[in-house]
């Protein structure tokens, strides 16, 4: 486990404008544990994945970026003592590449995947982007056939991130909702027992029918009831990671556990004393922090508005990436930003973004606590650190790039397959 | 076409206590037709009618008891013309038998069938009843089971009404959404164009997602393009009887018709010039009051509620009728109501409910008007009135009953086979 001591990142903001459909200005994260009512990771709970996985926890879990929980504690126990578990993830297909924001759970998830050898399942949430890029709200109408256009480029990107495509099930929730009769009747289940007015205090006031059934649809995946073909009738533990705006789906999830049947209703002996609401296992969560924009710590990354042009694609070029990085970072230079004051005061690794993009990125500890004292003392310019982080990004993506050009059409047929 | 003068049913009251989930108080169907829209059903369109249909109109049409419409006249027109048509109608299964006031639309359907010798679709509104019937608002839960239990016993009742089982499709709508991927996705593009707001300015305050969903589910089933295997992409022009609590599903479809595909978005070509929305051909509407309770004329005959007692079932046998006749059919005898008054002054078939039932369920216009002057005279007591609907009303569903009996399970599966 890593000793070395980082900056959390700014404190000041609030969780006001943290939604699952935008996030704007500062993020407090503090407040946003508080407010969502989620636990911190601590050092100790740390130190439980490693004894009981006997593998390093991930660089992110040790920087503090994946800071947040649900029952991680509960699923560390259930996997000890040999219970069935799985992870869920899940990507909404608006555009034809994924962004450094997106890989980071993707990646992480594929890590998991590594630690616990067990089943990920990865919903396109398809259908949420159809209701939500419906030409209102200044968003462009989208076709279902070019959102699932944008799944399928989107699927060899994911695939890419490490996934062992033995173990690994991806859906598009629209096809799995018309195909599989038991994820569906999940689903229905679920809508006739959640007040409409909920869905509006947990999510906010939605346009539409369409957009209002979409919760359920990100909830459910998170039960293994969804996926007979997968489990059976077992129940298996559920471990979900994801950025902290999309714990909304998981607090509805958790509500809906205890009052669901742990297999579709029409399975249930009709027996009236035994046809009880047995309940489900509610859905375990490992919670990150938004990767902050290349220009500062307001929002997030994002393939849309205002962080669109600065934030770097898994499909652009090294030239386009050391543009970006050059044009768009941030520098957290001492003093007033000359030369001369960074030498004297020394820099700013809080505010730097490329530093705050190593803390992300960079997966040597040592490197990285060199990088962070010397420019702290103002040894390293900002130059220099920009420098770093092209090289890193560029190897990154280049990698990514390899991988992707090596996913055949035969694994992504494997990955959809519910044979 | 009948020239007998019969009363309207009475005029006060408003409309406020009608919408698809309740019926209170006397209903007043002038403001009705005025709220809602709909035009009233004149001699000159029944006249119309019998032109070009060469068919007597239905007697509850020339007794003002079929009185409204959505652009009939346009469908009679359609028909003239030999274009396809097809009628719409339907039932929410929550109780074993059905009773008179269902009946009613159920028979005037099949009468419009053998009319226009075309297709019936018949919706069983399941997934309705399980959203509704959800153990809140004081009413009892039901089990997926149970109403699908239900539903197959309606199903007899309503073959027995005298449908052409060559003609006829029945669908249950959560297998016809489970099973055909046309109509699900219709009902999930037209999720997407409707404000949720909208709805609940249409229908009230619902109170779970899935109660949100069942409007859109009863209007797309206007469509010939929910039913591929009976009309390819071909548009048909619908015409659907129901009683005018059931509006507001009408005025949906027919808001939603010219923003819909005229078949599924993924068989429209994806050349950009040919993709535009060309619209659905709006449903038509023959429209009915209630079926008063024997009672009087607040709310209507329903198997629940205040009026459960006094509703006459089709399984009744002929001395329950008898009995439920005799213990609450209102009787508008004369004066004070004893035989010296009634004699003096005449009864008032206005408001006596014998009276009023034969309305609707004697189909002899001679005879009719025999008993209302009889009645009205004072000639005819308000027992020797009470003793004629015993008869008609034992009659007709003794000869239900014999027709029921006939309904094997062959001609069950053949009406809700979609080959």
């Amino acid at each position: 486990m890593s000793t070395i001591a980082l900056p959390p990142s700014p404190k000041a903001g609030s969780g006001d404008g943290v939604t699952p459909f935008k996030v704007t200005g500062i993020v407090n994260y503090d407040r946003l544990i508080e407010q969502f009512g989620t636990e911190p990771l601590t050092p100790e709970l740390l130190d439980k994945f490693a004894r009981i996985t006997k593998r390093e926890p991930h660089h992110l879990m040790r920087r503090g970026i994946f800071f947040s929980h649900r029952q991680l504690n509960e699923f560390l126990d259930a996997y000890e003592k040999g219970h069935p578990v799985f992870l869920y993830t899940g990507r909404g297909p608006t555009s034809d590449s994924l962004h450094l924001g997106h890989i980071l759970p993707i990646e992480f998830t594929a890590y998991l995947q590594s630690v616990f050898d067990c089943i990920v399942v990865f919903q396109m949430a398809d259908d949420e982007k159809y209701y939500f890029n419906d030409g209102t709200d200044g968003k462009k109408e989208l076709s279902f056939e070019e959102i699932t256009r944008c799944g399928r480029e989107n699927t060899k990107d994911i695939i890419a991130c490490g996934f062992n495509s033995k173990k690994t099930f991806m859906f598009s929730n629209r096809e799995y909702s018309l195909g599989c009769r038991e994820y569906q009747l999940f689903a229905l289940e679920t809508m006739r027992i959640i007040p409409e007015k909920k869905i509006r205090a947990i999510f906010g006031e939605l346009n539409t029918v369409g957009q209002m059934m979409c919760p359920f649809y990100q909830a459910i995946a998170a039960f293994s009831r969804s996926y007979p073909h997968l489990f059976g009738d077992k129940l298996a533990y559920c471990l979900v990671p994801y950025a902290i705006d999309q714990d909304p789906y998981f607090r509805l999830a958790r509500d809906i556990a205890p009052r669901m049947y742990p297999c579709s209703s029409e399975k249930i002996d009709l027996d009236p004393t035994r046809k009880r609401k047995m309940g489900l296992l509610k859905p375990h969560s490992i919670i990150c922090k938004f990767l902050p924009p290349l220009t500062g710590f307001a929002g997030k990354a994002s393939s849309t508005g205002a962080n669109k042009d600065s934030t770097i694609f898994m499909s652009d070029t090294p030239s386009v990436i050391a543009k970006k990085i050059k044009k768009y970072a941030f520098s957290g230079g001492g003093g007033d930003g000359s030369m001369a004051d960074h030498v004297k005061y020394g820099g700013n690794i809080e505010t730097d973004m490329p530093f705050q993009y190593l803390r992300h990125f960079l997966r040597d500890d040592v490197k990285l606590e060199e990088i962070s004292k010397s420019f702290a003392n103002g040894e390293m310019t900002c130059g220099q650190i920009k420098e770093i982080l092209v090289q890193v990004i560029t190897e990154l993506v280049t990698e990514h790039q390899k991988r992707r050009s090596l996913v055949t059409d035969e694994i992504i047929a494997e990955v959809y397959s519910t044979k």
